[in-house]
């Protein structure tokens, strides 16, 4: 499909984070084939999609999920982390079934068009329902194993699936992961780090969520959580870091000298009770800064309007300074620093050669009016609601609150709603 | 119009907030006839809407709000609070010409709609602007006055307003207020005070919402300002105040004894960063919390699933407690319990011979599914997305995205960018 997208604002975040005026795009198969002024062109467009002033900007990138935890949204809310963990989260992932994640996954998916997410940065189990949900539909997923334990065979499973998932299609792509310290041997983090040596890549895990987690590290190992992961060597080449609740100064000088990047997730942090995590000093020390949603169990939305008000009105309230965390930046943690910390360079900006993954915003919405600052105010009172089309690698997939997935949304609901009574049976 | 509501989930909020299968809604002019389980009626419909299993609820009260202030949205966002009120709000402010109000209002009321507010508490400068909007579209208003400094003069108008308002129309009442202890002289207090006491009536106002207008006070006074209010009598016949960040144990006590409400804007706190209430620890002191979005300058959204997300998130992150402030709590703050301190106790359920202020919520968007606890999930993962449908005083206003309201939303977009230009010259 060629489509040709005109009468809109532009902000390609390519250079500058601004909104253009008097510029159109043309897709072409799965890329953006031009951006710039209007133009006379020989191709044949499919579609000519009058924007009538709305604005037209990257898609959202979600750092980290656990999109197939839908079953258990609002299964378990308002309790103690530790209770919420014990008697409901891990019974019932117990019970969880290869063949239940399909549905699980397609319904994060439909959740995440509605929000403006193109992509996301999935750890979860049976990863391969979640490439297979994605190819399904047209969504663009990072897959990122989450092993646990002492078992070396895992390692080499992981390893496995990396490079599997990386040959199989043009939507999947994966990196190297596990789920945390606190859940792995040394063993078995050594081993993962041996792996990442051999591809030169970088490893993704859960780090310094809870006080009591580091807490715990420490009593341990004598040191926290990032210095005992570092002690081996596990951030040769880069990282990245869930949570980030808790850290050190000598844990931002080696997330600086290493090259980590946090993926923060403040709706999650904030109804576990976890914390607040140092954004403003992160991004001050030099620490990239990506957003994420974690699992639906803990949020319960998978929204990026949310993480995006969230990661600035926080920062402020904590830093005690109204003008902490300025929202474009926020911005930008959202979608292109989102891109660059899960590997997707291709489709982070606005231009020509990049893969079309793109979503309109309705500014002919009461809460986007007047157009005062329209950057600033997507961040402040930007809402789901404004999402008018999401486009990923050139095709849309929603449009006008209608979903273009080949499956309807109702026989999604039906299929969860059938494998929550299985598993809460 | 008769209007029947038929095969939706209830959640009536009468008794207990629960959710109740298999009963239906009549409405009969501007209120509620029935609720109750399926029965023959010789009544002639208008219309008879199958709500399709969605969830049919009472619409939510912005307890605070300063709704003309539309014009300022992300004018100027990212500022220390004092800059922000110096160099951006005031000044603008004061080229605001009566005229202006009545776009300026109307834009906020549909944002209210998109959200399922069926009425505010407003206070900005002329409110006979936002009676006139709000009677032009339907939407239903509480005017409290805003009056400042030492003009007595001013409490006379005042309570000409407060009589005037609530003789005027059906949707609209009045109750009695000023700004704030710090921009008022005692004897305007005292004045405000003695007109309460005549007409037996609560008074509403602004009150420590930020940490430097309590040490100014106290430097002032030698009390706080709760202390200094009620040393002036303002208290005599309870009392509703905004924001109540910093309160001491003795405001503590006073609030219980004199039963002063708390209406709680964390947006708005966490944007200007004010500061975060202690608001678990008034609920379970025994005070009554009701939630307001303040005015879009400082938010600068104007949805209530906003507020009570952050209303029970960011009482679990403060007190380090992921059980604190349950979430159907929240919910019965940001409807009954607003109702009850706007003085809208005849809208405040969905119970026979109750005003039909209600909203149905759209539980087939994937962030509702799937239906594990629908009335929690409301508060964790709602959104204005899932708004559905919005009705006050028995008229559909907005439904399925589209308003109902006799005016069209791009012509109120179109005056209020013009009345930005006129301002911001």
């Amino acid at each position: 499909m060629n489509i040709r997208l005109y009468n809109g604002l532009i902000c390609t975040m390519s250079d500058r984070t601004e909104i253009i005026e008097g510029e159109e795009i043309w897709v072409q198969g799965n890329k953006i084939s031009y951006v710039g002024p209007y133009k006379r062109s020989n191709l044949i467009f499919d579609r000519e999609l009058d924007l009538k002033g709305n604005l037209i900007m990257p898609g959202f990138k979600n750092a980290h999920a656990h999109s197939g935890m839908t079953f258990l949204r609002s299964y378990a809310d308002d309790l103690p982390l530790l209770d919420w963990l014990k008697y409901k989260v891990f019974p019932m992932e117990s019970k969880l079934k290869k063949e239940y994640l399909y549905y699980l996954n397609l319904l994060a998916i439909l959740e995440y068009l509605t929000s403006g997410i193109t992509s996301a940065m999935d750890m979860y189990f049976f990863p391969e329902e979640m490439v297979r949900a994605s190819i399904d539909v047209g969504f663009r997923s990072v897959l990122v194993s989450g092993i646990n334990g002492d078992n070396l065979d895992s390692v080499k499973n992981m390893e496995d699936n990396f490079l599997r998932f990386n040959e199989n299609h043009e939507l999947i792509s994966a990196l190297i992961g596990f789920h945390a310290e606190y859940t792995s041997s040394k063993e078995l983090i050594k081993a993962i780090a041996k792996t990442a040596e051999r591809h030169k890549v970088s490893v993704y895990m859960h780090n310094s969520e809870s006080k009591r987690e580091v807490d715990d590290c420490i009593k341990r190992t004598k040191m926290t959580p990032t210095q005992y992961l570092n002690s081996l060597g596990i951030f040769e080449h880069g990282g990245g870091c869930f949570h980030c609740v808790y850290l050190s100064q000598e844990d931002f000088e080696i997330f600086k000298q290493k090259q980590i990047a946090v993926v923060t997730c403040p709706s999650s942090n904030c109804k576990l009770a976890s914390g607040i995590a140092p954004v403003e000093k992160m991004i001050n020390f030099g620490i990239k800064v990506a957003l994420g949603t974690d699992g639906p169990a803990s949020n319960n939305a998978l929204d990026m309007f949310r993480e995006m008000y969230l990661t600035t009105v926080l920062q402020k309230v904590v830093n005690n300074n109204a003008s902490a965390m300025d929202a474009v930046k926020v911005l930008e943690m959202s979608t292109k620093i989102g891109a660059s910390v899960m590997g997707l360079t291709d489709c982070d900006t606005l231009s020509s050669g990049k893969l079309a993954d793109l979503i309109v915003i309705d500014l002919h919405q009461p809460n986007m009016q007047p157009l005062n600052n329209i950057l600033k105010n997507l961040v402040y009172s930007g809402n789901k609601q404004n999402v008018k089309l999401t486009m990923i690698n050139g095709k849309i997939l929603y449009e006008n609150g209608k979903f273009n997935i080949g499956v309807k949304p109702e026989e999604i609901y039906k299929e969860v709603n059938k494998i929550k009574s299985y598993v809460f049976l």
